[in-house]
């Protein structure tokens, strides 16, 4: 069905979650459009089911929803489940050349709809998703190694509510500008009056490179700033996190579709795994001239290249990296409250989140707290024995553990020892394997702890992606800030937090926070997480440190990604 | 005077205007708060006398004011008036890692003083800058080239205009997070409550780097941009136009230290001739790793090589450099106010703008007028006669035309006809020097005109700056918005404009405008020019093509220069 003009039908139903959106933006109040229960009486009670169904059809045949694309007619497609079993998805390999000439025939259209058709249009494509969403989970968890409940809520509603919040920041944004003004200069005689008509319009093709462990939370807030924006997208998934933005990418298609816009505004270029000593395919399509915007999650190698090379080529490049997560701990009036909130954020997806704490700092004098003062081994030591005693339970352990998603973290989590010996660290605890009741070959730890001494500095100032955490001693707690600041500023951290009853320490780690330029969390003891963002409200990432040069979202995150052309005349 | 609370004073003192600057630019109606009249009755009866002894003063002398800057010991400086004779000022050099030290050692107490308070003592920094208007105006003058009256209203009220705009801009982004929310999740029990403190940080120090034809107007939305967001700033005039942005930097410290913050939130780094085969200190200091942005106006050479260099180093770059300014004359119904019109457009500062109109498209099959059909001939000998009466009374001109400012222009002014055998074009006006009746070494010239055949595509395919434009013979005025299209995609535009009676060809030309990125102007037969912008309602610049990479002043050039920390915690 398409309509005289295009997404006009979309404009009324969506205008009501348009509005709240914008005004959680505003306020940064609690605000979430898509419940993160995966329970059947938020998502009905045949949803489940019927997502594992859908998920199941999908393996071991070609992905025909991508069929339309332009393709070479080749298929490409090397996803193995970090559970055990490979995918056999066969995605249709995109003409790359073909792809990008269909994209920019798309845009003038999608561009003249204007922000609000195209927010309206977006927001209906999110909802799509957001029905689908057990199907997304089953494709998040075997490809990431997620567990299956946040498969769910981070690959699904989570993720959601982040696009949804580009999308209403890049509302606010075009919407800034009005569309027409009568300007009047006054003179000694009548006035001089001009009509300005102020017209937003995209910077041109952009290109969203997904990664490994968040296929869609990491990919939508750049893949909707950009289409919000007016930019066509060309998605470049994760050779082993295909399946999420396929699904993505068809349902982003379809709604374009229906509303009466071209289906070549979302577009996806799949590929297998590398070749060796072949440039991959994200390479090729960063540096290819139609390509103006740039959205980047992964490893600091690739990143940096992009910051350099697509950077300094003129196109927007927005990554998140790596970087050194830390905790600061000085005293606490909630010993176990720290201990089971940390061990938790240890062990959730096995640190393997980009978020989740790596650095922990505690002064070689101990820990004042509400079980009295703990020695800096005492407090390793209940710290690992946290850890333990969190994933004591096997069973319900793997279901906050998922699997280790590649064969690095496997290396590493699997001889922790001897890493902690190439280190000059001392092994706190090791990494304890537990075998999966479900997929026996998936490759599953319990975090590990390495004790090392502040003036190791190597040992600890680089980023160890995985299940394994160090305990530093330091000298004091002014020096845990000072190392902080320190090791943010030139190695960057996506997150930091805290733990005192000292109101002046901390004031301190604000100020430290605040100089290093990461976000901090401050005693946090119960269900909140300092791996955890809520989307409208905190800011995940600043832009400030190396770890990352934008965040989700901000003004910055969306602005640029448009531009505005006047034409004015005399009335 | 300090006061407890630095700025505190200046609050309230500038409250109203920053109520009307941000209303202003949300409006984009029209606003100016800085008068541009030069007028006795405006800024009082002995101002241009004044003005005029304290730039008398400062030549032939050491720049006493910037004395208290951390220098080598050494002074440089060798301006050299357009006009003809040097100006004597020697400048303290500036030590540069000492400067870098101070400049960063102010920077906490100017991050902390919040949004707010910055853009108060900002305002303040612009309202004393616009009551030394007239000694600007003489040293602008007196480095640019500029005619007087062009040097008062663009070096003072206008420059003023849009560093108010800067700041007003900047507040809002700053202000649109809010300092702190409470953040309520519902549960199932007790809803999960949680303070978030959002503060705003600088990027860290930034660079403004000025340019020889407009030092203020154009250094001055990156250095209050920069400052009103919390980053110190360090100022690199162009060589041969240091003393107005001495004066504005000296006045921005007094002010600063008044307030009650350090001067070296803004620091001047003079020098002189750059010395053939160095590098200039402009490439120094925009590869110190304590600079973090960088505000650049001038040739695309070093333009490019800063987006390349600094930008790929992950700094944040803000280009304007040069283009392609394009005319696409299709009909009007009010061929003397085109003409008129136009003829001033070339003439203002002997099209040294680098908004000045440079290509002018028109078909070979003529243009319909309201005095008949002109063929494509005809229509260039009207306008070369147009340009020719309109500087027939010398006297009159060199207050429109200026002093040709280096000696790139002035080889290109002076062999107008060599330069139009060598682009095989066709002279249709040679540029007629006119003797400067108070300045006898000035060289100052009549625009010229070279014809030249659409598809001589390399003739008129480079900025050709200074006093010559091309009239391009194209096959009819859908080939010239092919043209417009095309070259100003290739190689940039800051301006456009068209004229036509036909509501058809301007939409077509609005459709070229939009795809090309550049700003259009229609019909324009009166006292509006093309290369003019309204601070707080045009754009300068648009970001869209490659002649700028960011427009004053739009959220995209302020959003980025600060970045949002979060501190959250249990309440």
């Amino acid at each position: 069905m398409t309509e005289t003009a295009p997404g006009a039908a979309l404009l009324e139903t969506h205008a009501e979650v348009l509005e709240a959106a914008t005004n959680a933006l505003a306020t940064r109040e609690y605000y979430s459009r898509y419940p993160e229960s995966p329970s059947p009486r938020v998502y009905g009670e045949t949803a489940a089911q019927e997502g594992q169904a859908a998920f199941e059809q999908a393996r071991n045949a070609t992905f025909t929803p991508l069929a339309d694309q332009p393709g070479t007619g080749a298929e490409v497609g090397s996803e193995v489940s970090p559970y055990g079993p490979p995918l056999g998805v066969r995605y249709p390999e995109l003409d790359v050349d073909a792809a990008v000439a269909a994209a920019q025939a798309a845009l003038p259209a999608w561009r003249d709809a204007g922000p609000r058709v195209r927010a309206a249009v977006c927001v209906e494509i999110i909802e799509q998703i957001n029905r689908r969403s057990h199907e997304l989970a089953n494709a998040v968890m075997h490809t990431s190694g997620q567990p299956f409940v946040m498969s769910f809520q981070a690959g699904g509603p989570h993720a959601q509510d982040r696009a949804l919040e580009a999308v209403a920041a890049a509302l606010v944004e075009q919407e800034r500008v009005p569309a027409s003004v009568t300007w009047e200069k006054p003179t000694k005689g009548e006035p001089i009056r001009m009509q300005k008509d102020y017209r937003v319009v995209p910077r041109g093709l952009a290109l969203v490179i997904g990664c490994n462990t968040f296929p869609t939370w990491n990919a939508y807030p750049g893949l909707f700033a950009s289409l919000a924006t007016g930019n066509p997208v060309l998605i470049k998934p994760h050779p082993r996190a295909v399946l999420p933005l396929a699904i993505t990418a068809s349902i982003a298609r379809d709604v374009l579709d229906h509303a009466g816009f071209d289906r070549a505004l979302v577009q996806l270029a799949a590929e297998g795994e590398p070749v060796e000593g072949r440039d991959g395919l994200a390479k090729t399509l960063a540096l290819h001239p139609a390509v103006r915007i740039i959205d980047y999650t992964g490893g600091p190698g690739f990143g940096g290249w992009l910051e350099r090379e697509a950077g300094g080529a003129g196109k927007l490049v927005y990554t998140e990296k790596a970087g050194l997560n830390t905790v600061v701990v000085d005293s606490t009036d909630n010993l176990e409250g720290l201990l089971g909130n940390l061990a938790f954020s240890f062990s959730l997806y096995s640190g393997q989140m980009c978020t989740a704490p790596q650095n922990v700092y505690v002064p070689a004098g101990g820990v004042s707290t509400d079980e009295g003062e703990l020695t800096y081994a005492q407090f390793a030591e209940r710290l690992a024995g946290a850890i333990t005693a969190f994933n004591a339970d096997e069973s319900r352990a793997v279901e906050i553990l998922g699997a280790t998603v590649n064969p690095d973290v496997r290396a590493r989590a699997t001889d922790v020892p001897g890493l902690a010996q190439r280190l000059g660290g001392e092994l706190l605890l090791d990494a304890r394997p537990i075998t999966h009741p479900t997929y026996p070959d998936a490759v599953v730890r319990v975090p590990a702890l390495i004790g090392v001494d502040a003036a190791n500095t190597p040992a600890y100032s680089q980023e160890c992606f995985g299940p394994v955490a160090f305990v530093i001693r330091t000298e004091d707690t002014g020096a845990s800030l000072r190392l902080l600041r320190q090791t943010v500023q030139e190695h960057g951290a996506m997150t930091a937090s805290v733990y005192s009853t000292d109101e002046e320490v901390l004031e301190a780690a604000r100020e430290a926070a605040a100089d290093a330029g990461v976000a901090l969390s401050e005693n946090l003891t119960g269900q909140i997480f300092v791996n955890q963002t809520a989307a409208f409200s905190d800011f995940h990432g600043t832009g400030a440190n190396p770890a990352a040069n934008a965040a989700y979202t901000d003004a910055a995150f969306v602005a640029n990604r448009f531009r505005v052309i006047t034409s004015r005349r005399h009335v």
